[in-house]
Protein backbone atom coordinates (compact mmCIF):
# COMPACT_ATOMS: atom_id res chain seq x y z
CA UNK A 1 0.00 0.00 0.00
CA UNK A 2 1.23 3.56 -0.91
CA UNK A 3 1.10 6.20 1.65
CA UNK A 4 -1.36 8.89 0.39
CA UNK A 5 0.09 12.35 -0.10
CA UNK A 6 -0.10 13.93 3.67
CA UNK A 7 2.43 17.18 4.34
CA UNK A 8 2.89 17.65 7.86
CA UNK A 9 3.83 21.31 7.50
CA UNK A 10 -0.04 21.95 5.81
CA UNK A 11 -2.93 22.87 8.42
CA UNK A 12 -6.33 23.29 8.80
CA UNK A 13 -6.84 25.83 11.36
CA UNK A 14 -10.33 26.35 12.70
CA UNK A 15 -11.38 30.05 13.02
CA UNK A 16 -13.92 31.42 14.81
CA UNK A 17 -12.65 34.81 14.92
CA UNK A 18 -12.41 34.53 18.98
CA UNK A 19 -9.54 35.13 20.76
CA UNK A 20 -8.81 31.03 21.08
CA UNK A 21 -9.04 30.57 17.60
CA UNK A 22 -7.33 33.25 16.66
CA UNK A 23 -4.58 32.56 19.13
CA UNK A 24 -4.52 29.05 17.29
CA UNK A 25 -3.99 30.81 13.75
CA UNK A 26 -1.39 32.93 15.22
CA UNK A 27 0.59 29.75 16.89
CA UNK A 28 0.40 27.68 13.52
CA UNK A 29 1.86 30.36 11.64
CA UNK A 30 4.33 31.02 13.91
CA UNK A 31 5.94 27.36 13.98
CA UNK A 32 6.18 27.79 9.97
CA UNK A 33 3.11 25.76 8.80
CA UNK A 34 1.39 26.79 5.81
CA UNK A 35 -1.95 27.66 7.12
CA UNK A 36 -6.01 27.45 5.73
CA UNK A 37 -8.48 28.30 7.78
CA UNK A 38 -12.04 27.34 7.82
CA UNK A 39 -14.83 28.78 9.31
CA UNK A 40 -18.52 27.22 9.99
CA UNK A 41 -21.53 29.80 8.94
CA UNK A 42 -23.90 28.00 11.21
CA UNK A 43 -26.09 30.77 12.90
CA UNK A 44 -27.75 33.73 11.98
CA UNK A 45 -27.32 35.08 15.16
CA UNK A 46 -23.16 35.93 14.30
CA UNK A 47 -23.03 37.36 11.50
CA UNK A 48 -20.60 39.41 13.08
CA UNK A 49 -18.13 36.16 13.48
CA UNK A 50 -18.01 35.46 10.00
CA UNK A 51 -16.55 39.05 8.93
CA UNK A 52 -14.53 39.05 12.00
CA UNK A 53 -13.08 35.26 10.87
CA UNK A 54 -12.35 36.29 7.47
CA UNK A 55 -10.87 40.06 8.18
CA UNK A 56 -8.44 37.88 10.56
CA UNK A 57 -7.94 34.89 7.78
CA UNK A 58 -6.36 37.94 6.03
CA UNK A 59 -4.39 39.66 7.55
CA UNK A 60 -2.68 36.24 8.97
CA UNK A 61 -2.04 35.69 5.02
CA UNK A 62 -3.83 32.19 5.28
CA UNK A 63 -3.48 30.22 1.12
CA UNK A 64 -7.21 29.75 1.31
CA UNK A 65 -10.42 30.53 3.77
CA UNK A 66 -13.55 28.13 3.72
CA UNK A 67 -16.72 29.51 4.88
CA UNK A 68 -18.66 26.49 5.63
CA UNK A 69 -22.39 26.79 5.39
CA UNK A 70 -23.61 24.56 8.32
CA UNK A 71 -27.00 25.19 9.39
CA UNK A 72 -27.48 23.71 13.24
CA UNK A 73 -31.34 25.42 13.38
CA UNK A 74 -32.80 22.37 12.92
CA UNK A 75 -30.96 20.23 14.77
CA UNK A 76 -32.16 22.58 17.97
CA UNK A 77 -30.85 22.19 21.78
CA UNK A 78 -29.07 25.55 22.13
CA UNK A 79 -29.72 28.75 22.97
CA UNK A 80 -26.95 29.59 20.18
CA UNK A 81 -28.80 28.32 17.43
CA UNK A 82 -32.46 28.49 18.65
CA UNK A 83 -34.60 30.97 19.69
CA UNK A 84 -33.33 30.72 23.25
CA UNK A 85 -32.19 34.18 25.18
CA UNK A 86 -28.44 34.19 26.14
CA UNK A 87 -28.09 34.28 29.86
CA UNK A 88 -25.70 37.33 31.43
CA UNK A 89 -24.01 38.46 34.50
CA UNK A 90 -23.67 34.97 35.25
CA UNK A 91 -21.09 34.45 38.72
CA UNK A 92 -18.45 32.53 38.31
CA UNK A 93 -19.67 29.20 40.38
CA UNK A 94 -22.51 28.78 37.83
CA UNK A 95 -20.33 28.99 34.80
CA UNK A 96 -17.63 26.30 36.11
CA UNK A 97 -20.66 23.87 37.41
CA UNK A 98 -23.43 24.44 35.03
CA UNK A 99 -23.57 23.48 31.12
CA UNK A 100 -25.10 26.31 29.84
CA UNK A 101 -27.85 26.62 27.55
CA UNK A 102 -25.25 27.98 24.97
CA UNK A 103 -23.55 24.28 24.63
CA UNK A 104 -24.41 23.22 20.96
CA UNK A 105 -24.85 19.47 21.20
CA UNK A 106 -21.73 17.49 19.71
CA UNK A 107 -20.69 20.96 17.78
CA UNK A 108 -16.54 20.36 17.89
CA UNK A 109 -17.44 16.65 17.12
CA UNK A 110 -19.06 17.95 13.40
CA UNK A 111 -16.59 21.01 13.36
CA UNK A 112 -13.70 18.48 13.64
CA UNK A 113 -15.21 15.65 11.66
CA UNK A 114 -15.62 18.54 8.93
CA UNK A 115 -11.93 20.07 9.03
CA UNK A 116 -10.30 16.53 9.52
CA UNK A 117 -12.48 15.90 5.87
CA UNK A 118 -11.01 19.16 4.32
CA UNK A 119 -7.61 18.33 5.81
CA UNK A 120 -8.20 14.96 4.08
CA UNK A 121 -8.81 16.18 0.59
CA UNK A 122 -6.20 19.10 0.51
CA UNK A 123 -3.59 16.03 1.89
CA UNK A 124 -2.98 18.90 5.04
CA UNK A 125 -1.14 16.71 7.92
CA UNK A 126 -2.30 18.70 10.59
CA UNK A 127 -6.15 20.19 11.91
CA UNK A 128 -5.56 22.88 14.91
CA UNK A 129 -8.50 23.62 17.16
CA UNK A 130 -8.22 26.10 19.79
CA UNK A 131 -9.94 23.86 22.32
CA UNK A 132 -9.70 25.00 25.81
CA UNK A 133 -10.57 22.74 28.92
CA UNK A 134 -9.75 25.54 31.73
CA UNK A 135 -12.05 28.32 30.29
CA UNK A 136 -14.43 25.88 28.67
CA UNK A 137 -17.40 26.94 30.38
CA UNK A 138 -18.71 23.93 30.78
CA UNK A 139 -18.36 22.38 27.53
CA UNK A 140 -17.68 18.20 27.48
CA UNK A 141 -16.61 18.42 24.08
CA UNK A 142 -13.01 20.95 25.34
CA UNK A 143 -11.42 18.24 27.47
CA UNK A 144 -8.10 16.88 26.44
CA UNK A 145 -9.80 13.00 26.20
CA UNK A 146 -12.34 14.11 23.95
CA UNK A 147 -9.54 15.68 21.53
CA UNK A 148 -7.62 12.38 21.93
CA UNK A 149 -11.03 10.16 21.48
CA UNK A 150 -11.27 12.25 17.97
CA UNK A 151 -7.91 11.67 17.45
CA UNK A 152 -8.14 7.58 17.56
CA UNK A 153 -11.50 8.36 15.49
CA UNK A 154 -9.88 10.08 13.07
CA UNK A 155 -7.07 7.21 12.91
CA UNK A 156 -9.48 4.56 12.49
CA UNK A 157 -12.40 6.52 10.19
CA UNK A 158 -9.99 7.55 7.44
CA UNK A 159 -8.46 6.66 4.29
CA UNK A 160 -4.64 8.39 5.24
CA UNK A 161 -5.44 7.54 9.35
CA UNK A 162 -5.32 3.63 7.92
CA UNK A 163 -3.09 3.71 5.48
CA UNK A 164 -0.02 5.02 7.48
CA UNK A 165 -0.22 8.42 7.38
CA UNK A 166 -2.26 10.45 9.99
CA UNK A 167 -3.83 13.55 10.35
CA UNK A 168 -2.77 14.86 13.54
CA UNK A 169 -5.39 17.22 15.49
CA UNK A 170 -3.40 19.52 18.00
CA UNK A 171 -5.20 22.03 20.82
CA UNK A 172 -2.39 24.17 21.60
CA UNK A 173 -4.14 25.97 24.03
CA UNK A 174 -5.37 22.81 25.98
CA UNK A 175 -4.14 23.76 29.29
CA UNK A 176 -4.00 27.48 29.07
CA UNK A 177 -5.99 29.65 31.04
CA UNK A 178 -7.49 32.30 29.27
CA UNK A 179 -4.60 35.13 30.75
CA UNK A 180 -1.88 32.83 29.60
CA UNK A 181 -3.24 32.56 25.60
CA UNK A 182 -4.05 36.27 25.75
CA UNK A 183 -0.36 36.90 26.75
CA UNK A 184 1.05 34.29 24.46
CA UNK A 185 -1.23 36.33 21.51
CA UNK A 186 0.20 39.28 22.18
CA UNK A 187 3.10 38.19 22.14
CA UNK A 188 2.74 36.61 18.68
CA UNK A 189 1.09 40.33 17.39
CA UNK A 190 -2.62 39.34 17.46
CA UNK A 191 -4.76 42.45 17.50
CA UNK A 192 -7.33 41.26 19.61
CA UNK A 193 -9.71 44.24 18.93
CA UNK A 194 -10.19 42.13 15.38
CA UNK A 195 -11.58 39.45 17.38
CA UNK A 196 -14.70 38.78 18.43
CA UNK A 197 -16.00 36.39 21.32
CA UNK A 198 -19.50 38.13 22.53
CA UNK A 199 -22.52 35.42 22.33
CA UNK A 200 -24.96 38.70 21.85
CA UNK A 201 -23.35 41.40 19.93
CA UNK A 202 -25.19 44.25 18.56
CA UNK A 203 -25.49 44.47 14.82
CA UNK A 204 -21.93 46.80 14.51
CA UNK A 205 -20.36 43.46 16.60
CA UNK A 206 -19.79 45.42 19.30
CA UNK A 207 -19.43 43.13 22.28
CA UNK A 208 -22.73 43.06 25.14
CA UNK A 209 -19.59 42.72 27.98
CA UNK A 210 -22.19 40.68 30.11
CA UNK A 211 -22.73 36.82 28.23
CA UNK A 212 -20.43 34.14 29.79
CA UNK A 213 -18.29 34.71 26.93
CA UNK A 214 -17.57 38.54 27.06
CA UNK A 215 -17.40 37.80 31.57
CA UNK A 216 -14.66 35.06 30.66
CA UNK A 217 -13.04 37.42 28.13
CA UNK A 218 -13.07 40.25 30.38
CA UNK A 219 -11.60 38.58 33.32
CA UNK A 220 -8.86 36.77 31.13
CA UNK A 221 -7.13 40.50 29.96
CA UNK A 222 -7.80 41.60 33.74
CA UNK A 223 -5.95 38.47 34.76
CA UNK A 224 -2.86 39.11 31.79
CA UNK A 225 -2.99 42.68 32.95
CA UNK A 226 -3.49 43.80 29.33
CA UNK A 227 -5.24 46.27 28.73
CA UNK A 228 -8.79 44.95 27.23
CA UNK A 229 -9.11 46.50 23.32
CA UNK A 230 -12.49 45.17 23.03
CA UNK A 231 -15.25 46.99 21.65
CA UNK A 232 -18.30 47.11 24.07
CA UNK A 233 -21.43 48.54 22.71
CA UNK A 234 -22.83 51.75 24.23
CA UNK A 235 -25.42 50.26 27.28
CA UNK A 236 -22.09 48.27 28.66
CA UNK A 237 -19.56 51.04 28.17
CA UNK A 238 -22.50 53.17 30.26
CA UNK A 239 -22.41 50.27 33.12
CA UNK A 240 -18.54 49.81 33.42
CA UNK A 241 -18.07 53.92 33.38
CA UNK A 242 -20.38 54.55 36.64
CA UNK B 1 -25.27 15.87 38.99
CA UNK B 2 -28.99 14.84 37.14
CA UNK B 3 -29.20 12.52 34.14
CA UNK B 4 -30.35 14.57 31.28
CA UNK B 5 -33.46 13.17 29.52
CA UNK B 6 -32.57 10.54 27.92
CA UNK B 7 -34.94 8.19 25.92
CA UNK B 8 -33.46 4.66 26.01
CA UNK B 9 -36.69 3.51 23.51
CA UNK B 10 -36.10 6.52 20.91
CA UNK B 11 -33.62 6.47 18.12
CA UNK B 12 -32.51 8.31 15.04
CA UNK B 13 -32.01 6.50 11.99
CA UNK B 14 -29.71 7.53 8.78
CA UNK B 15 -31.31 6.69 5.86
CA UNK B 16 -29.99 7.11 2.67
CA UNK B 17 -32.39 5.47 1.04
CA UNK B 18 -30.18 2.49 0.14
CA UNK B 19 -30.28 -0.84 0.73
CA UNK B 20 -28.65 -1.50 3.84
CA UNK B 21 -29.99 1.62 5.73
CA UNK B 22 -33.49 0.87 4.91
CA UNK B 23 -32.74 -2.58 6.34
CA UNK B 24 -31.13 -1.00 10.02
CA UNK B 25 -34.67 1.23 9.48
CA UNK B 26 -36.83 -2.15 9.69
CA UNK B 27 -35.27 -3.79 12.18
CA UNK B 28 -34.99 -0.48 14.72
CA UNK B 29 -38.50 -0.65 14.09
CA UNK B 30 -39.63 -3.80 14.56
CA UNK B 31 -37.29 -3.90 17.89
CA UNK B 32 -39.50 -1.83 19.35
CA UNK B 33 -37.96 1.84 18.81
CA UNK B 34 -39.62 5.24 18.21
CA UNK B 35 -37.71 6.38 15.31
CA UNK B 36 -36.95 9.59 13.46
CA UNK B 37 -34.53 9.55 10.41
CA UNK B 38 -32.02 11.79 8.98
CA UNK B 39 -31.19 11.83 5.41
CA UNK B 40 -28.12 14.22 4.25
CA UNK B 41 -28.71 16.20 1.39
CA UNK B 42 -24.84 15.92 0.52
CA UNK B 43 -24.68 16.39 -3.46
CA UNK B 44 -26.79 16.89 -6.25
CA UNK B 45 -26.36 14.08 -7.93
CA UNK B 46 -28.41 11.99 -6.06
CA UNK B 47 -31.49 14.07 -5.64
CA UNK B 48 -33.00 10.53 -6.39
CA UNK B 49 -32.03 9.30 -2.86
CA UNK B 50 -33.54 12.02 -1.18
CA UNK B 51 -37.02 11.32 -2.69
CA UNK B 52 -36.26 7.16 -2.10
CA UNK B 53 -35.56 8.38 1.88
CA UNK B 54 -38.19 10.33 2.12
CA UNK B 55 -40.94 7.63 0.66
CA UNK B 56 -39.23 4.97 3.00
CA UNK B 57 -39.08 7.19 6.10
CA UNK B 58 -43.08 7.24 5.36
CA UNK B 59 -43.56 3.94 4.43
CA UNK B 60 -42.30 2.70 7.25
CA UNK B 61 -44.48 5.80 9.89
CA UNK B 62 -41.04 7.27 11.17
CA UNK B 63 -42.04 10.23 13.79
CA UNK B 64 -40.20 13.05 12.27
CA UNK B 65 -37.97 12.88 8.87
CA UNK B 66 -35.14 15.70 8.98
CA UNK B 67 -33.21 16.54 5.39
CA UNK B 68 -30.13 18.30 6.35
CA UNK B 69 -28.08 20.26 3.91
CA UNK B 70 -24.69 19.67 3.89
CA UNK B 71 -22.67 20.99 0.93
CA UNK B 72 -19.57 18.83 0.90
CA UNK B 73 -18.65 20.37 -2.87
CA UNK B 74 -16.16 22.47 -1.31
CA UNK B 75 -14.53 20.06 0.72
CA UNK B 76 -13.83 17.77 -2.48
CA UNK B 77 -11.83 14.79 -2.76
CA UNK B 78 -14.41 12.37 -3.79
CA UNK B 79 -16.35 11.24 -7.45
CA UNK B 80 -19.19 11.25 -5.15
CA UNK B 81 -19.00 15.24 -4.41
CA UNK B 82 -17.10 16.51 -7.00
CA UNK B 83 -17.50 15.98 -10.59
CA UNK B 84 -15.00 12.66 -11.15
CA UNK B 85 -16.51 10.09 -12.72
CA UNK B 86 -18.22 7.26 -10.98
CA UNK B 87 -16.21 4.01 -11.73
CA UNK B 88 -17.78 1.54 -13.72
CA UNK B 89 -18.20 -2.60 -14.06
CA UNK B 90 -15.08 -2.93 -11.60
CA UNK B 91 -13.70 -6.91 -10.79
CA UNK B 92 -13.97 -7.98 -7.29
CA UNK B 93 -10.46 -7.83 -6.85
CA UNK B 94 -10.27 -3.61 -7.45
CA UNK B 95 -13.52 -2.95 -5.36
CA UNK B 96 -11.79 -5.14 -2.22
CA UNK B 97 -8.13 -3.59 -2.15
CA UNK B 98 -8.42 -0.19 -3.21
CA UNK B 99 -10.51 2.66 -1.57
CA UNK B 100 -12.32 3.83 -4.43
CA UNK B 101 -12.65 7.71 -5.60
CA UNK B 102 -16.37 7.64 -4.50
CA UNK B 103 -15.23 7.09 -1.12
CA UNK B 104 -15.62 10.72 0.92
CA UNK B 105 -13.53 11.66 3.60
CA UNK B 106 -14.40 11.47 6.66
CA UNK B 107 -18.37 10.61 5.97
CA UNK B 108 -19.70 8.77 8.36
CA UNK B 109 -17.64 10.98 11.14
CA UNK B 110 -19.91 13.80 9.52
CA UNK B 111 -23.19 11.67 9.53
CA UNK B 112 -22.97 10.59 12.68
CA UNK B 113 -21.60 13.68 14.41
CA UNK B 114 -24.74 15.43 13.29
CA UNK B 115 -26.99 12.17 13.92
CA UNK B 116 -25.65 12.74 17.37
CA UNK B 117 -26.54 16.21 17.95
CA UNK B 118 -29.73 15.77 17.02
CA UNK B 119 -30.41 12.98 19.26
CA UNK B 120 -29.05 14.53 22.23
CA UNK B 121 -31.07 17.61 21.58
CA UNK B 122 -34.36 15.15 21.21
CA UNK B 123 -33.54 12.99 24.11
CA UNK B 124 -32.78 9.83 21.82
CA UNK B 125 -30.71 7.32 23.31
CA UNK B 126 -29.72 5.54 20.24
CA UNK B 127 -28.27 6.28 16.63
CA UNK B 128 -28.56 3.17 14.08
CA UNK B 129 -26.42 3.18 11.10
CA UNK B 130 -26.64 0.83 8.24
CA UNK B 131 -22.23 0.47 8.16
CA UNK B 132 -21.23 -2.71 7.15
CA UNK B 133 -17.81 -4.06 6.74
CA UNK B 134 -18.01 -6.95 4.66
CA UNK B 135 -19.14 -5.21 1.11
CA UNK B 136 -18.01 -1.96 2.67
CA UNK B 137 -16.58 -1.47 -0.86
CA UNK B 138 -12.73 0.00 0.57
CA UNK B 139 -14.25 2.63 3.05
CA UNK B 140 -12.50 2.70 6.00
CA UNK B 141 -15.25 4.30 8.01
CA UNK B 142 -17.70 1.13 8.03
CA UNK B 143 -15.49 -0.98 10.10
CA UNK B 144 -16.43 -1.72 13.78
CA UNK B 145 -13.31 -0.19 15.20
CA UNK B 146 -14.39 2.65 13.48
CA UNK B 147 -18.04 2.57 15.51
CA UNK B 148 -16.28 1.49 18.13
CA UNK B 149 -14.18 4.75 18.39
CA UNK B 150 -17.02 6.88 17.74
CA UNK B 151 -18.97 5.66 20.39
CA UNK B 152 -15.89 6.05 22.95
CA UNK B 153 -15.68 9.88 21.38
CA UNK B 154 -19.36 10.22 21.90
CA UNK B 155 -19.62 9.41 25.40
CA UNK B 156 -16.99 12.04 26.14
CA UNK B 157 -17.95 14.85 24.13
CA UNK B 158 -21.53 15.23 24.60
CA UNK B 159 -23.28 16.82 27.52
CA UNK B 160 -25.62 13.56 27.82
CA UNK B 161 -22.27 11.20 27.99
CA UNK B 162 -20.75 12.84 30.65
CA UNK B 163 -22.98 12.36 32.75
CA UNK B 164 -23.92 9.30 32.46
CA UNK B 165 -26.66 8.41 29.91
CA UNK B 166 -25.06 7.37 26.61
CA UNK B 167 -26.26 7.48 23.30
CA UNK B 168 -25.46 4.54 22.22
CA UNK B 169 -24.70 3.47 18.25
CA UNK B 170 -25.90 0.80 16.61
CA UNK B 171 -24.77 -0.43 13.62
CA UNK B 172 -26.79 -4.05 13.20
CA UNK B 173 -25.24 -4.82 9.98
CA UNK B 174 -21.36 -4.58 10.67
CA UNK B 175 -20.60 -8.46 10.45
CA UNK B 176 -23.31 -8.99 7.72
CA UNK B 177 -23.12 -9.91 4.22
CA UNK B 178 -25.37 -7.99 1.45
CA UNK B 179 -27.05 -11.31 0.94
CA UNK B 180 -27.63 -11.98 4.52
CA UNK B 181 -28.99 -8.28 4.92
CA UNK B 182 -31.24 -8.64 1.83
CA UNK B 183 -32.66 -11.60 3.74
CA UNK B 184 -33.65 -10.28 7.04
CA UNK B 185 -35.17 -7.20 5.37
CA UNK B 186 -37.38 -9.64 3.19
CA UNK B 187 -38.12 -11.46 6.41
CA UNK B 188 -38.91 -7.89 7.88
CA UNK B 189 -41.25 -6.97 4.51
CA UNK B 190 -39.00 -4.36 3.38
CA UNK B 191 -39.82 -3.52 -0.79
CA UNK B 192 -36.39 -3.35 -2.09
CA UNK B 193 -37.88 -1.73 -5.52
CA UNK B 194 -38.23 1.88 -3.45
CA UNK B 195 -34.31 1.42 -2.47
CA UNK B 196 -31.67 3.00 -4.02
CA UNK B 197 -28.46 1.87 -4.03
CA UNK B 198 -26.85 3.32 -7.25
CA UNK B 199 -23.99 5.66 -7.45
CA UNK B 200 -24.88 7.03 -10.73
CA UNK B 201 -28.60 6.79 -11.51
CA UNK B 202 -30.42 7.95 -14.32
CA UNK B 203 -32.86 11.38 -13.88
CA UNK B 204 -36.08 8.79 -13.32
CA UNK B 205 -33.84 7.30 -10.50
CA UNK B 206 -33.04 4.23 -12.53
CA UNK B 207 -29.92 2.14 -11.17
CA UNK B 208 -27.09 2.14 -14.04
CA UNK B 209 -26.29 -1.63 -12.84
CA UNK B 210 -22.49 -0.87 -13.56
CA UNK B 211 -21.66 1.37 -10.58
CA UNK B 212 -19.52 -0.55 -7.36
CA UNK B 213 -23.14 -0.09 -5.60
CA UNK B 214 -24.94 -2.01 -8.40
CA UNK B 215 -22.75 -4.42 -8.61
CA UNK B 216 -22.37 -5.16 -4.78
CA UNK B 217 -26.54 -4.71 -4.58
CA UNK B 218 -26.68 -7.48 -8.26
CA UNK B 219 -24.82 -10.01 -6.50
CA UNK B 220 -26.39 -9.73 -2.89
CA UNK B 221 -29.59 -11.08 -4.59
CA UNK B 222 -27.86 -13.23 -6.16
CA UNK B 223 -26.55 -14.90 -3.35
CA UNK B 224 -29.39 -14.11 -1.48
CA UNK B 225 -31.37 -16.03 -4.23
CA UNK B 226 -33.99 -13.67 -3.76
CA UNK B 227 -35.04 -11.99 -7.63
CA UNK B 228 -33.69 -8.53 -7.86
CA UNK B 229 -36.46 -5.83 -7.94
CA UNK B 230 -34.47 -3.29 -8.68
CA UNK B 231 -35.47 -0.94 -11.68
CA UNK B 232 -32.76 -0.55 -14.17
CA UNK B 233 -32.23 1.70 -16.88
CA UNK B 234 -32.72 0.81 -20.22
CA UNK B 235 -28.96 0.74 -21.68
CA UNK B 236 -28.33 -1.82 -18.45
CA UNK B 237 -31.57 -3.68 -19.19
CA UNK B 238 -30.62 -4.10 -22.57
CA UNK B 239 -26.81 -5.36 -21.89
CA UNK B 240 -28.38 -7.60 -19.55
CA UNK B 241 -31.34 -9.48 -21.77
CA UNK B 242 -27.91 -9.99 -24.47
Amino acid sequence: MTKPNINPNSAVVLLSGGIDSTTTLAMAKANGYQVRTITFDYHQRHFQELAAARLLAQKFGVEDHLVFPLDLGPIGGSALTANIKVPKNRIESEMSTHIPITYVPARNTIFLAIALAWAESLGAGSIFIGANAIDYSGYPDCRPDFIDAFQNMANLGTRSGIEGARIIVNAPLIHMTKAQIIQEGVRLGVDYSLTLSCYDPDTLGRACGECDSCLIRRRGFEDARIPDPTIYCPAYREIKSK
